[in-house]
């Protein structure tokens, strides 16, 4: 299933910042960014649990805001881009 | 139906900077915003198209980067928060 991660950390301490570059991390290990505070990641039941449990270790939830959709596997029909697109889709092959 | 919107402007000039103040005020007339640069907007087909129209007409399609998520009418289970969370239900009723 694909699954859109996005997020907002407040940034104006270096704590903030820190946090930001863990989040980060932690989402590009998983997925692709196709914003700058935007993912897909495509993850079974299993790896959604644990992205969630990784990043809610790593937030503030009293300052910084993680957001999880759910777009299921049949997602491309529901994905429109306008402008600049970071790269490839999650599922093509990638040829090295 | 549920439709996510998230957008990069490229706000190195005061160009970008104003095209970023007319995404997000487009975005705030129809919809929700959960973070600063994601909207979650309740529309009707023609809404949508609208809106896209509208973003679409707003956006420097060589250095900006919109992304319309599309998560039906089955949308709250499909979404999943940590940390700090903006508002209401698009969907509830606003008690003045």
């Amino acid at each position: 299933m694909l699954v859109l991660v996005t997020y907002d950390v407040n940034t104006e301490t270096p704590e903030g910042k820190r946090r930001l570059r863990l989040v980060a991390r932690a989402c590009v290990r998983k997925g692709r960014r196709v914003q700058s505070s935007v993912f897909e990641c495509l993850l079974n039941s299993a790896e959604f649990i644990s992205l969630k449990h990784e990043l809610s270790g790593i937030v503030d939830q009293e300052h910084d805001s993680l957001r999880f959709y759910n777009l299921g596997n049949e997602y491309r029909s529901k994905i429109e881009v306008i402008g600049t697109d970071r790269g490839y889709d999650p599922s093509d092959t990638l040829m090295i």
